[in-house]
């Protein structure tokens, strides 16, 4: 592992590597347990499920947040930190935040689940929200809070560090498969909105095939990755999948997408309620939509499954009438 | 940590032991992989959730079923077993019986969630049912499954097997604290039926406070603390705690939870459902209405909290229309 300094932000130069995978891993095992990796039989083939619901926020999304702000020089931490999210981020910029005493600012859509503008106002962040139905750039809303401040844009999925520390989760995930059978992962199946795990994932595992799954109507990732350039959603449907509302993705993550050969597929709201369903009665976890595209792509058959696949329950951040609406099936 | 020689089946000089739990938990420590202890704050105290709900079965009694099954000499686990359960039992002797090539036959409640007979019989065990609404004797079923056949009983907590099994839950909480934090637990607070857990908890951590919650209205053991002696819960209210309807503990349970001092106490049916809620809202877990009375006593203050607190979360096999209901409010 190569000891890296961080450059300054937006510097073209900083890509997302392997070694800075490893080098988020080693920091996020110093102050996180793993998060448990859970076999799940799928018509006789094992599956392993890695349940970042359980992570402190609910998310895999602390794992970015914290390599990120473990980076910020004095100065930059100094003068605080904006994140952009539709709440997992959120959640881990303001955790990583508070642990480092790092002043917060999250700039969240107006029509995020209840419960994570909650928790992340909980985190002790300050929230500034967006009018997300009525099409408002968050971005620039993020600039305007930025500009002339010092202070520094953690990006949601477009940030090395970000991309870097959501590899973490499979460097996590590749140690206990090694303990628990001695295999290695050859699959590995992602939930993807803006491709931030995705190519975390894609760096961490370079001997696997990488799959990312996106929800109907969103699937900007694999358009683009079908055409070649980047690609933006227009008009999509309304979806649960609040967490992976991601119009397109960034230039950043597409190279690092379509460097390794990801292949990507979407699966139906349908689909995300089954999936849902499906881990609460086998696995007794809250799965939130976002976070269960990547086995409802295994459920409908819409990747395939190898010897030793690994797949993603990214987040458990869901309201309670929601989660009550898909089991009763009338959701 | 001493060997010991298992002696026959109810060999009434078979104690359960501190050195039977550690003897325990290294045998299932050598299959399983540790269940997360998740940190939960209440009131600003930190208490620490052992999510048994992510065992492989849902339940931590697959610990004791594992402990027993292996110490079985060959000609019992030729002949077979026979468990008398209302679910999580059931599962755990029927998960430890496949891995070990043993049969199993179990009886259980004909009033049992469907979620937790359809997972026993898919597990390979033969599932016998008894009238439980009608007080038919499951006990007398039992006896009558055994005689002439050399199969053993596994009783559900009145065995000292299986009571040092489910001991081990905290042997390996306390290498997770310890790990996490330098500390020791003071305190523990454990979901009783028959007192299984309660009383191998209590051998685990000779130095803590040990507490045992039931469900209103099943409070035998509290009762039997209480007066000196074994009482019997008569006519009692029907409770959503399926896995805690014990009419009464057995002596074997009874000795430890006295000469350890064990304190037991109960909770409503509305503090078990909030409990549920919160688990869902703060940790994303689903947790059974049985597996959720130590967090609920803890929330209704009906438990002191001590700076290093186990509370076990100790099931989730939970149907999913109950689940619904408890998390719409209108269970």
């Amino acid at each position: 592992m190569t000891e890296e300094t961080p450059p300054a932000l937006l510097d073209p130069a900083r890509v997302p590597t392997r070694a800075g995978v490893l080098r988020a891993a080693a920091k996020v095992a110093a102050i996180l347990p793993p998060t448990p990796l859970l076999p799940l039989d799928i018509d006789g083939q094992t599956i392993w499920c890695k349940a970042e619901s359980l992570q402190p926020i609910g998310a895999f999304k602390i794992r970015g947040a914290w390599h990120r702000l473990t980076d910020l020089t004095p100065q930059q931490a100094a003068a605080g930190v904006v994140g952009v999210s539709s709440g997992n981020h959120a959640q881990g910029v303001a955790w990583a935040a508070r642990r480092l005493g790092i002043a917060a600012t999250i700039v969240m859509p107006n029509d995020a689940p209840q419960a994570k503008l909650a928790a992340t106002r909980e985190l002790g962040a300050e929230v500034v929200l967006y009018d997300r139905p009525g099409g408002e750039d968050r971005d620039a809303v993020a600039r305007a809070l930025i500009e002339g401040t010092g202070r520094t844009l953690v990006h949601a999925f477009g940030d090395p560090w970000v991309i870097e520390g959501q590899g973490s989760l499979a460097i996590e995930a590749a140690a206990q498969l090694q303990a628990a059978t001695g295999a290695q992962f050859d699959t590995a199946i992602a939930c993807c909105g803006g491709g931030g795990l995705s190519s975390g994932i894609a760096l961490a595992l370079p001997d696997a095939r990488i799959f990312a799954v996106e929800p109907e109507g969103w699937d900007d990732v694999g358009r683009s990755l079908a055409t070649g350039t980047i690609q933006r959603v227009e008009s999509p449907p309304p979806t649960a999948c609040d967490a992976l509302q991601t119009p397109a993705t960034y230039p950043i993550n597409f190279a690092v997408l379509q460097a390794r050969g990801v292949t990507a597929t979407w699966v139906s709201e349908a689909e995300v309620r089954a999936a849902m369903r499906l881990a609460f009665a086998r696995l007794h976890l809250v799965i939130e939509p976002g976070g269960a595209v990547a086995l409802a792509a295994v459920m409908a058959g819409k990747v395939p499954v190898g010897p030793n696949t690994l797949v993603t329950l990214s987040g458990g951040n869901v309201d309670a009438a929601l989660f009550a609406e898909v089991l009763s099936g009338t959701a």
